[in-house]
């Protein structure tokens, strides 16, 4: 029997794993990645780490665990699969089951037959139109050129100020890598707010946090022109004609699937770009798989195709793809729940499942969220905030979870990625059995209380209200009664300044006179965190206020400007 | 109406908790707790890292988040709950609906009359009949009066020797806090291996870690008899006869419900000693509720009533309790699948749901492990190992998890913990979209490779073979073909020495001919994880070669002895 041929075009994430697969479950298939960049397998969610100085030590993010760069030879060797670096495909034969490719230095030509092909192209970045994107200074931070590039500027130390286009993950990734290297950093992002997989009230907080580490965020505005002088950049000219000083400006304002080659040759692609895959990752060539950013898969909660350009998913994709390909269909891939977190500075950033933003985009009715302000672990183990928001469909199923602060949001985020994909409810969750130790968590854990936090709006016993309802009610003019239930050193240290009343927990039931006379005033609650202002609701109700709100997450949550002293 | 009477017996976690409940669910219920330790709401989890001088300040375990102390003033002012300490119940009169109560220093005597009573009495200390128990300088670590005295200890410096009895959750920490004081600990285990909640050969890398970190372990031995000079201890004299000279030593073998009170006020008690309660948390009588480490709660995987004295199910169940006690029984708690954590020194270890010893207890068959060595995250992110083991029922649910090593077991636990209440199988959790970005995770996350490695056994593709096993055929005179598929530089800086051949994975193809030429003969396969094991292991397979082993976990899972140069 003739050894079965597999290309697999690209050699970074999806499609190294692919063929590293393929391999494993067969031993004698004749197996050849090729890839137009010159290194394999990179690392490419470090390369902003390696940027900042994280390390310093370029091959690891090359290298195998044991250290061993992962090189054609490696792959020949440990592997037995031919890598052809540097090296395009130019197309796809499908009539004749043939890639066509070429060296991208020497010119050389040649066309390789294939039994099965899977395609990993990757994707690339979005780079619209913008007068003086050519300028030498301008970059993505997407690939290893990139990376060495941005790296040199660092070890430089010339460039003193940068921007960064777009405030996404790479953006922020990108703002920490520079601002970290002693580059005053400016992000510029469109829309109003960075790191749009998160509500905006969280992605606020975000904000403040980069501003508070030394980076200017400016929200809400575009790029006009990239100004230049002897075709290098100086700066960059923002919708307002403002112009930001500037010897560097990285464009990262997101990625479209890589997918021309497989359009080109006639294969099916979605409404992203992206190359449509069955759930085995098959294209609609039976012979062709494609995995990694090049594709689209199911969004798990809606069943939609969506774009979802992430390293961990690639690396599944890949596994299947490669497995279908040697073995014929017999593995799936059931899509995404849109995972995702983010370093920021001290900070970090993650989300699983839909936010608010996206679920009333989708149209989803009933479903409600609570907010929850609170630590991590107990204060006498260096507690840190969590911020998190938590989104339950009419049925109380966990349809999404996001989470930022300095505390641990990645176990939150793991926590609840699979409290979504379980299809566990409110009330699966608020008695959830998760590992407890002061060095790891509170004795109740913060996904746990924000479940509870969930139980009590959906059982009416709290009613919350967001940060940003209230700031729109005081710019409105409107003004309820703002109850801070915190103790009078608290407030001292810092406090809102919105015509804010202090009565401490402990001494509420006894100057109920210092409410409002009327008993159906509005009247917003909050402390701290909001448990002694959810508190305070509850006392409030018994004595018959009908008013009463809490003010979700509390001041811990509020991410406008607040008073000391 | 006349406002309902809620007396709630023992004011720590499930307590305070369950009295907090009913307060924020009716603000007119008369709610006395009583306590006969003079502080309420311990933070009792946090005694061993107060001791052990990871924080200073004592009040810090009884504070609020907002560092208020919770005293009976707090509980009055800011919970409208009468608090009364150092007061014991002494009886409840079920007929009468009445608790009768003394004070333990002035022996004052009052009943106290309750439409619904709640016990939440914890559990104490298992201390045997050992000669020498009352000796001073033997305590346990389970108060506050247990942990001021230790703390004296560390603050005085005069103890260099301890001997901790037990090798559970709360001796092994007692130890990393008498050890890090300065104190020369000796953990005494009866059993063969430290936390029993872990299987054998996790538990043993642990042990060793406990050994590095300057800790003596002994495990398999008794304590005789403690012995003393003038009323104090100088030594604890094992079953073997030897002599561990020390001044301090700390009894943890376990402990057990305090549930006297229910079983004479003629309450239903289970196997285990703790008070038989229903889903509601609710006692065989039915204005009686009880929660905590007095209470047995369900498995959730098996159903049958466990004792899992946990300080986060004390609070979950407090919660219930509380609830149902104001409201009627409206809310149930479901049990536990024991999922815990523990720090040890700069490892943790964890473990939900089952593990393969409890699973053989059960006489569940047909389930299958898979061991994991991995990092917890990227290389150039400092990447830790963890070593963890996942048991698969036979229709591939998740049934347990435990996980060790120096990186983020935390959040293993954690996403286990949730994979398990979800029921998810193997197939879930291979393509499971988890938080991914290279300071928080690999690309492919710990739990999912774990997932991968037993998803590669059940299909049959590798033949897994666990350490232990190794050991013991080694001991028993067999010699496999032991194959190490590492670097020359990794075998010289660290082997097993176990007879075994080095070939690295990239030169197995081209040296097939050092193989035994009988391809029946077993080999077994490893590497520092076991990757390049199971890649050894395929391509032999293809080769003809018939009883292919992989040692899972590598020499990374490895708790025997290593050869280094």
């Amino acid at each position: 029997m003739q050894p079965t041929r597999i290309i697999v075009i690209g050699g970074s994430a999806a499609g190294a794993k692919a063929a590293a697969k393929a391999r494993r479950l067969d031993e004698f298939a004749d197996i050849t990645v090729i890839q137009k960049a010159p290194d394999l397998s990179m690392a490419s969610c470090g390369y902003p780490y390696y940027v900042g100085g994280t390390f310093n030590d370029r091959s690891q993010l090359l290298c195998t665990p044991a250290g061993v760069v992962r090189d054609p030879v490696f792959f020949q060797k440990a592997k037995k699969i031919a890598a052809l670096v540097e090296t395009e495909v130019t197309a796809i034969d499908r009539a004749a089951k043939q890639v066509r490719c070429r060296h991208v230095k020497t010119g050389e030509e040649r066309a390789l037959g294939y039994d099965r092909l899977i395609i990993a192209t990757g994707a690339r970045a979005n780079m619209p139109p913008i007068p003086g994107i050519g300028l030498a200074g301008v970059t993505t931070l997407l690939s290893m050129a990139d990376t060495d590039y941005l790296r040199g500027v660092r070890d430089a130390g010339q460039v003193q100020q940068a921007v960064v286009i777009g405030g996404g993950l790479i953006g922020v990734e990108a703002c920490e890598a520079l601002q970290s290297s002693g580059i005053q950093v400016t992000v510029v992002e469109a829309v109003d707010q960075v790191l749009t997989f998160l509500d905006w009230e969280l992605a606020k907080l975000v904000e403040n946090h980069m501003q508070a580490k030394g980076a200017r965020v400016l929200t809400g505005i575009g790029v006009k022109e990239f100004v230049g002088k002897n075709g290098a950049l100086t700066g960059v000219r923002l919708a307002d004609g403002t112009v930001l000083d500037c010897g560097l400006a990285v464009m990262a304002i997101g990625v479209r699937p890589n997918s021309d080659l497989a359009r080109e040759a006639g294969l099916a692609i979605g409404a992203f770009g992206g190359i449509t895959v069955n759930q085995f990752m098959q294209t609609s060539d039976a012979d062709i798989y494609a995995a990694g950013d090049c594709v689209e898969i199911p969004n798990r909660i809606t069943g939609a195709p969506v774009f979802a350009p992430m390293g961990d998913l690639a690396n599944l994709e890949g596994r299947v793809a490669g497995e279908n390909a040697v073995c014929g269909n017999t593995v799936t891939f059931p899509g995404t729940v849109h995972t995702g977190i983010c370093k920021v500075f001290d900070y970090a950033a993650g989300s699983t499942g839909l936010s608010e933003k996206t679920a009333q985009r989708l149209g989803i009715e009933g479903f409600t969220t609570a907010v929850n302000a609170s630590p991590d672990k107990p204060g006498f183990m260096g507690a840190r905030i969590l911020v998190s928001k938590l989104l339950v469909d009419r049925d109380q199923r966990i349809l999404g979870y996001q989470c930022v602060g300095l505390g641990d949001v990645s176990r939150q985020i793991a926590t609840a990625a699979m409290a979504i994909q379980g299809r566990l409810t409110v009330e699966d969750v608020v008695n959830a059995d998760l590992p407890y130790a002061p060095p790891f968590s509170p004795a109740i854990d913060h996904f746990i209380t924000a479940a509870h936090i969930a139980q009590n709006k959906l059982k009416g016993r709290m009613t919350g209200i967001g940060v940003r309802e209230v700031w729109n009610k005081i710019q409105a003019g409107e003004r309820p009664f703002f109850l801070d239930g915190r103790n009078p050193s608290e407030y001292k240290e810092m406090h809102l300044g919105i015509g804010e009343t202090l009565i401490p927990m402990g001494a509420l039931r006894s100057r109920l006179a210092e409410l409002p006379a009327d008993k159906n005033a509005e009247i917003i609650c909050f402390c701290k965190v909001s448990l002694r202002g959810y508190e305070a609701e509850c006392i409030l109700r018994a004595h018959g206020y009908t008013n009463v709100k809490v003010m979700e997450g509390g001041i811990m949550a509020w991410p406008y400007a607040k008073k000391k002293g």
